[in-house]
C-alpha cells in the first residue's frame, strides 16, 4: 500500500513516519509513505503556494495550480484509488473507514494549511473528505498522520501479534476491559483477584462483563 | 501554558512540536512543551516499562511504577490542573474541550502504547481521559500532539491574525463557506461572481448562505 502526502510542511511529518509501527511497515515493504513538498510544485518565482481570498477576509488560501501539478504528476505514474482531503468539514473518521481504506492500493492525501484550500481543488480532484474529529487544528498534517497510522496497522503483517488488532477497542463494538500488570499490589491498589486465579473461563467472563459495563457507562451509543 | 508529555517514544513527537504554530508559540514563550521519556523512570535494570498482562492475553501492558515516578517528580515541581490520558475509551475531544483546556496552566498528558496501561494509573492519577476519535491508533503520541495543537492555537497571541481562530469551523457552530483564490478562471472552473463583485454585504450574505447550506448537507447535527 502506498500513501502520497502533499503538504507545505513535509518536515512536520518526519518523526511520526520514522518510528514505531509506521517505520516497521515501511521496512517490511508493506507500506510506502512518500511526503511531497507542495512548494516544489509552485508555478511562480517566489515559490508561493497561497494567495489572498476572493471577497476579502483574513487568512491565506492555498492555490489550485501547485496541487494540480503534484497530483497530475503522481497520477501519470500510477493509478490512485482515493484522493483524500483532510478537513474538519469531512466525514468523521471511524474504524470502519480505516478498515475500508486498508484494502486500497494507492492513496493521495492533501493537507490544508493557513485558512484552507481553493474550493476547486476539492471539486475537481478530491474523491473523499475526511475529518479526524470536531476540532480545529493548524493544518492537515497531524490528521494525515492519524489516517496513515489507523490504516497501516490494519494491514496483515504490520503488527507483530495479529490478534492484537482484532481485540482492539471498536473492532468488536465494545471498549476494552481494564488491564493490569505487575505488581499485584501497588501501594494497596490491588489487581482484581479473578485475574490472578488462573481460571481462564472466569477471566474471559469477567473481561466481557467489564467491557460491557465500561461501554454502557462511557459510550452507550456504541451498543445501539 | 505548559504541557508535560510522558511517552515511550519521545522521538516520534520531535517534528510535530518543532514546526509551524507550535514552534512559534514556544519561541514566543506562550507555550512550553516538554516531552519526557518514560524509560528514564523505569525502576529496573532492563529499563523496561511494560510487562505481561494478568489473566493472560496478547500484548504488553505499561506498568504503573514508571508513570508514578515521572508524574510524582513533576508534581513536586509545580501544580497541575489536569493529568490527561489519551485513550479511545475517553471523552471525545471537541472544540469546547479545547477552549476549556486553553485557559489551564499546567497539563500532563500520558501516552499509552502497546496493549495499554495498567488500570491503576487511570484510577490513581488521571483526572481526565480524552479520545481524539473512534479509531484505534498505535499509541497516544499523535493524539497528544492533536490536543496540544488544538489547544495552543487558541491561546491569545499564538496565531498571527487573531480573527483567524474566531472564524474557524466549529467556533460558530457552522462549517466554513467555500473559499477561492487566484486565478479567477482555472481551466474553465470559475470563482463565483459574487466574490469578484467587491460588494461586501453581498459577499457576507453569500458566505453565510453557503456555510448554512454546507452544514445542513454535511453536518445537520451541528444545527440541532
Amino acid at each position: 500500500m502506498r500513501f502520497d502526502i502533499i503538504t507545505v510542511l513535509p518536515a512536520l511529518l518526519e518523526s511520526p513516519f520514522a518510528h514505531s509501527i509506521l517505520q516497521r511497515a515501511q521496512k517490511k515493504g508493506i507500506a510506502e509513505i512518500v511526503v511531497h513538498n507542495l512548494r516544489d510544485y509552485s508555478t511562480n518565482k517566489q515559490k508561493s503556494v497561497d494567495d489572498y481570498q476572493y471577497g476579502g477576509g483574513s487568512g491565506m488560501v492555498m492555490s489550485i495550480e501547485p496541487f494540480a501539478a503534484c497530483i497530475e504528476k503522481l497520477q501519470a505514474e500510477r493509478e490512485y484509488d482515493e484522493i483524500i482531503f483532510m478537513s474538519p468539514d469531512g466525514v468523521t473518521l471511524n474504524q470502519s473507514t480505516a478498515n475500508e481504506l486498508s484494502i486500497k492500493k494507492n492513496i493521495i492525501i492533501l493537507c490544508g494549511h493557513y485558512k484552507g484550500i481553493d474550493q476547486r481543488i476539492r471539486d475537481v480532484f478530491v474523491t473523499r473528505e475526511i475529518s479526524v474529529g470536531d476540532y480545529v487544528l493548524s493544518g492537515g498534517e497531524l490528521p494525515a498522520a492519524i489516517v496513515v497510522d489507523a490504516v497501516v496497522r490494519l494491514i496483515p503483517g504490520v503488527l507483530n501479534d495479529e490478534t492484537s488488532a482484532l481485540s482492539d477497542s471498536f473492532q468488536g463494538d465494545l471498549l476494552d476491559a481494564p488491564i493490569y500488570t505487575r505488581p499485584a499490589d501497588w501501594r494497596g491498589h490491588k489487581v482484581p483477584d479473578v485475574l490472578l486465579s488462573g481460571h481462564e473461563a472466569k477471566v474471559n467472563e469477567w473481561r466481557h462483563e467489564q467491557a460491557l459495563e465500561r461501554t454502557q457507562k462511557r459510550r452507550p451509543d456504541l451498543l445501539e
